[in-house]
């Protein structure tokens, strides 16, 4: 088992990176507070690894919510509905909420721990490779408004993530690619080296070699552990992570969170940043290239959906990283080199949403 | 002008307690982040101040939702609806939600400020007694479920609190006297000198004196400063505030939050309170009569509505301070002397519960 400390003073927790943790319950008694246990899944996990969860959690009074499967379910009504069930089994404020599965189940759960009696314990146990390599990092909590994705939410620390990459024998490959993106995001951000080892590594990936796995699970929780320490309520450096995901937000919006994949748009919006930032000649031919091989390789798209690069202007500057109206991107000044910038000539971006508007998916 | 400082590391602010505040765009403008902002008011409120608010806002681009009145509008639907003001006047993280409001309104703005977004800067403007001396401090938000009040929240602090006695003047007596039951309450936990002045000088707060009334929440205010800085979380001894709160709930509740202010609750349940103390030996004959002249010669009840003993112990065992099925107390030690305990023979409670479902009101 390897651990990944993220630093945050009082809030401070461990990440533990291995094989079969689901199935030692002293990972989670040393984080679990008081004798409640409200178990959040949903119908696809729940069969998968429920029991096994349930086998660790002997003792506890448990309640298990089984949510259905999808964003489309990650809303005000859905946490109201949890609530409901916290409350109608008094539940109390000694609680500890654990999140069994993915992204969706993870933030709706995580929204519910934060404000639950004005915050309860929180324990995730990710089951998706996109939950392992962002979700588990961050305390970022959120719910979806019908206006836009993540609108309503809170940052509330995880007690421990148990990162058990087992799970991931039992994710379809699209969702397997799908969380590669952000594992290759890391890469571009900060970490050159990691960028170089993934472009030597990917196909072991793919396979899911398990020991690849759990370094390419450490090193991202490490990369992203590492960012959100110097900045853990997102009033700069952290918005870092978000490359790929301004364009990534309004590809999602545009097809109704439906169609594509968190980490697909996040995959063809890393792939405009990069063109972009090749637009303003902060990245060579060479290094764009390598960027969206490395992306098409995982066997995740590399452009947007057809959209008008007025619309796809539209999407953008809803978008929660906007400020006052104004667009901010994460743009790349090398591979392994991210900045976060609102200062660029309107006509780069232009030049890119036209570039993709015309040569669409 | 008199300031209060909450000292919170980070998150320390001011509380403005003077005259005519409202009118000052100075003190607004100080805290107002971006160039956005959502006043939340309600119908009551918004005819008596929004216009002088506004005007004090004029530079802002301003939108103003305006609540119905009343408790049973603190509700998740409630703030979805403020949610959707928001996104649909494209406000984004750059934006200053203000309450202009007594308890209702600050918490459920406070809830929307601390979840829009995954937090925005907030600012209070109280005018209610209550809210001036209550919500003001600590950085509490909730709205209620079906199922118990506040059961949703989260700890948000304001950028700064305008306290204008003025709005006092517009206040109806019965929620003059609410607010004077949570003044009184402050006096009882910690502070025997205010105690005392509150003994000498109540017919001056009844008659509305705009000095008495600014030394009255100025004390009140410092008193919780106090409290909450020392545990701003409530892990423990901030429960002290919560004297003749978790009687006062089992009454709300018990009443559907309509029948009883939730002052008047406080007030019958600090009355239980100190029968109790005295039920244990903690304080004499004497303290208890003090205590409860206090409160009645504030107005207000002395006495919970007629309930059976049983089904008020249920009530009391759903409230947020029970731990793990415990029920925790704030009980008296001696005037100006509370603690917080579960530590206390079962018996005591059954007395005073019996006491007073014999002499309900």
């Amino acid at each position: 088992m390897r651990t990944v400390h993220v630093d945050l003073q009082e809030r401070s927790y461990p990440i533990y990176i291995g094989s079969g943790l689901i199935d030692q319950p002293e990972l989670l008694s040393r984080h679990i507070a008081g004798g409640n246990v409200l178990v959040v899944t949903n119908e696809t996990v729940a069969p998968l690894y429920g029991e096994r969860l349930g086998h660790s959690l002997q003792g506890y009074r448990t309640e298990t919510v089984i949510l259905p499967d999808g964003e489309q379910h990650k809303t005000l009504a859905t946490a109201d509905r949890v609530f409901d069930r916290l409350l109608a089994a008094r539940m109390d404020r000694q609680t500890t909420v654990i999140a069994l599965g993915g992204g969706v189940v993870g933030d709706l759960a995580g929204f519910v721990a934060a404000t639950f009696q004005r915050g309860v314990h929180f324990i995730q146990v990710p089951t998706t490779l996109l939950a392992l390599v962002d979700s588990s990092v961050g305390g970022k909590t959120a719910v979806n408004h019908p206006r836009g994705k993540n609108m309503i939410g809170a940052f509330h620390q995880p007690r421990c993530v148990i990162a058990d990459v087992d799970t991931l024998h039992t994710l379809p490959d699209r969702e397997l690619r799908a969380g590669l993106a952000e594992v290759i995001k890391y890469g571009l951000i900060d970490d050159y080296a990691f960028f170089q080892w993934l472009e030597r590594n990917l196909q072991k990936l793919l396979e899911r070699d398990g020991e690849a796995l759990m370094y390419a699970v450490e090193q991202s929780c490490r990369n992203k552990a590492h960012v959100v320490a110097a900045d853990e309520l997102e009033a700069g450096q952290r918005a870092l992570l978000n490359l790929g995901h301004t364009f990534g937000h309004a590809i999602e919006t545009a097809t109704g969170y439906t169609e594509w994949l968190h980490g697909e748009a996040v995959a063809a919006g890393m792939c405009m940043a990069a063109h972009m930032s090749r637009e303003l000649g902060w990245i060579n031919d060479s290094a764009l290239a390598r960027a969206t091989t490395l992306i098409e390789s995982a066997g995740l798209p590399t452009r947007p959906p057809a959209l008008p690069a007025a619309r796809f202007m539209e999407l953008m500057s809803i978008d929660k990283k906007a400020q006052s109206g104004r667009i901010r991107l994460v743009l790349l000044q090398g591979l392994g080199h991210a900045v976060v910038t609102g200062d660029f000539p309107a006509e780069a971006l232009q030049r890119t949403l036209a570039h993709f508007s015309g040569q669409a998916a």
